[in-house]
């Protein structure tokens, strides 16, 4: 390339403004070097993440980021299937199994309101990533369905969408080849936690999903990924501006992870829960899991025309999952995919872990409050999350939440249990969970599940 | 190690201050990995290099870097000699060539000052560089000299010392190899100018020579590597601070690098000029070289005990230039290093360039300024210097000046003569000449040659 890496990083280095060529050369460097050709090195991208790290990117550096990244390798074309494609993006949290309600619940309203040729009316091309850390991985519970394929060609991929309105897979390495190697040299370059890199990881990878709109789910609270609140709603506002500039209708809710969504945080279990739901049978330990749901796909479903509002979409979702729609959409699916959708008849039978230990409570009062992320840790360590990438997951591993943040507590009342696949791995999680939960005299303040909206028209666009 | 690089890099990166133990365990494992066994990747180095770039080191943490590169291979140990240690260092310049009058003058005095065991009694061990950039080098200059031998081991360094009083000899593989691991980084990483970088990089070097003394010549104006005074001044403090911390009694002087130092920018035509000086044979052109050689002489000696001041000490080393002792303890150094010492009754003779240019001044006028920086890179493009290390450069390349900032000038004076071995290289240069010349009507204000000195007393320590 004419532009050199060196003056790329000496004029970030600087505090300058990259243009949009020096920005485009260095992700094209990025995909085309070889082992024998290094057009950009290493050690230049790390230099160069570090200075953006400290230095930051304006709004049209990073639009222009995520663009080169996005169109670094191959990207899904939705144009020939003439449908509102939308997609749903979590920043990762402690059960937060969403995506897995999420999807059949648009899959069904596409299904029902077909276009002229036939392809559903919405289609969501759902990409989902793997634990690590403190986080679940969607594709993780997945692949605990027996038979179910994730790794789905684009080709494929088109294929599911208008035959089901809906694909969960998983990222080809094909795609976004860019952020394959940033986010490689920023994991061991101490360069993870920059919200515009983040940004560009992540909006490059859904946008290279053709969207027309997309809902983010922000965390915030002790079991976000962002330290602060402030650090979280100022990632989604970034997301929000570079997924608008972008020409994809993009809307960001902070919401609250302050302890595990749901009743289940695991991989089986989590996907037995979301059945459970589908099929109309409601644990009221579900009812956060359910509502939050709802309203991103309340959301998805107003942005894509089919309700007049959020809180009308909200509705609009509840009736889908209660009807029994969004379950038939799952079944068309995951049936798709190549699953098994028999082991949906009892999912409770094919949760047989080795090891369970209850724990209880030492004492009466409030759960008060808990670090959500070492409630992560203790679920990783139990066997259902990896230490680094590539290391195998439990399917059996996980925990059971018996109370929610506010809930009155009775001395010995069963707060969480834990399963694992060696009894030897319960020991440490079990005193990580001992350590962070505070029972409390008073009852807390709760914080409510969504905690704000970021949208174009809020951000004053 | 225990301490893993990712947490240095995230102190750093956040502002934190590093701790001893952060900083020594990052410079063992930058020495003792393998292709193997990356204890620390380049990338992590890099992005830790730029990382300290923006966010700086405090004098502690700089103290601890500069003694933990210093340690990182072998050192020159002094203490067998008895004898006081002393160097100078310059940040390089064009015609910058006091370190060929300056090793005779200091040897010269040790010589005739022995201590009680007959060694010298001032010892110069002075390890010098190649030209690279716009900036010549000393090494380069002393290799014209035929049979000179620069690659002494650290034993032939202290027998050379032992028998003349000094020294001129290049960096080895062993000393300071983390310095040759950064340095390449922060070449190609755009982390060069970094002040505190700079100042870990030299004065690791420096100190790895177990000096009793250092004096440094750390050059500003239009010549000068860092772009303005108040950088120079800043990088001539940390160095103090750090030779200071370390137990070195320095001083930093900084000096005006508007035009080229002396007649003479070359290679073999620099050690004509000095050889010519210590033969008394002085060239109007050579009075500033002169003056600034005797001036960190005197700083040398005052700090070796043998003047009560820095300025009786630039007296005495006048005296011993003009003695003719610096020029036999010159001969001695020269020969004990394996140079033909004949060459030097008539140097003139030995400068036979294929190709000569005379450039005129079109107007008249007086001499009013030019772009050190750029005639520095006119006198590489003729062949003296290099583009990139490892390049040959010529022994007969080079200019003369025949003019100083301040003259009267008149139309078709001769201002530069240019010297190549291709005749084919003159024309470049000499538009680079023509270019950056101002020749004015009112006689300009010229900095004079020393503009500041920086010593632990001006510090306020």
């Amino acid at each position: 390339m004419n532009i050199h890496p060196i003056d790329v990083i000496l004029h970030k280095r600087d505090g300058l403004t990259l243009t949009d060529d020096e920005i485009r050369a260095l992700v094209r460097a990025i995909v085309e070097r070889t082992p024998d050709r290094q057009l950009v090195t290493d050690a230049q991208i790390a230099a160069l993440l570090m200075a953006i790290f400290l230095r930051g990117l304006d709004p049209r550096e990073l639009a222009t980021l995520t663009s080169a990244m996005r169109f670094s390798g191959d990207t899904f074309d939705a144009a020939p299937l003439h449908t509102f494609t939308i997609d749903k993006h979590s920043t990762g949290g402690v059960g937060d199994k969403t995506s897995l309600l999420i999807a059949p619940i648009l899959a069904a309203a596409g299904l029902a309101h077909p276009t002229t040729s036939g392809v559903p009316g919405i289609c969501v091309p759902m990409i989902s990533g793997r634990s690590l850390g403190h986080t679940g991985g969607t594709l993780d519970k997945l692949e605990t369905i027996p038979g179910f394929n994730t790794q789905l060609n684009l080709q494929q991929l088109a294929d599911t969408l208008r035959k089901c309105g809906a694909a969960l897979i998983g990222q080809t390495p094909r795609i976004v080849p860019a952020d394959r190697t940033l986010y490689a040299l920023r994991d061991h370059t101490g360069t993870v936690e920059s919200p515009f890199l983040i940004t560009a990881s992540i909006m490059s990878k859904k946008l290279a999903e053709s969207l027309n709109a997309l809902v983010l789910d922000v965390k915030v609270g002790s079991g976000a990924f962002m330290p602060t609140y402030e650090k979280s709603k100022f990632l989604a506002e970034l997301m929000v501006r570079t997924g608008e500039s972008a020409g994809t209708r993009t809307a960001a809710l902070l919401t609250s992870m302050d302890e595990p969504l749901g009743r289940f945080s695991g991989n089986w279990i989590e996907v037995w829960e979301c059945v459970d739901i589908m099929q109309n049978k409601r644990h009221p330990m579900s009812a956060d899991l359910i509502e939050l749901s709802n309203i991103l796909s309340g959301w998805m479903l107003h942005l894509a025309g089919h309700a007049s509002n959020p809180e009308e979409g909200a509705k609009l979702s509840d009736q889908i999952l209660q009807s029994g729609e969004a379950y038939k959409a799952w079944l068309r699916i995951i049936e798709a995919q190549g699953g098994d959708i028999s082991v949906f008849d009892a999912p409770a039978t094919r949760h047989k872990p080795s090891a369970t230990r209850v724990l209880k409570a030492s004492r009466s009062g409030y759960l008060a409050s808990m670090d959500c992320k070492q409630v992560g840790w203790a679920v990783q360590r139990l066997g259902a999350g990896r230490a680094k990438p590539g290391d195998p997951v439990s399917a059996q591993a996980g925990i059971e939440s018996h109370a929610k943040l506010g809930n009155r507590i009775e001395q010995g009342q069963q707060l969480f249990t834990l399963f694992s696949e060696d009894a030897a791995l319960l020991n440490e999680p079990e005193q990580m969970l001992l350590d962070t939960i505070v029972i409390a005299d008073a009852p807390p303040t709760v914080a409510p599940l969504i905690r704000e909206t970021i949208t174009a028209a809020s951000l004053g666009k």
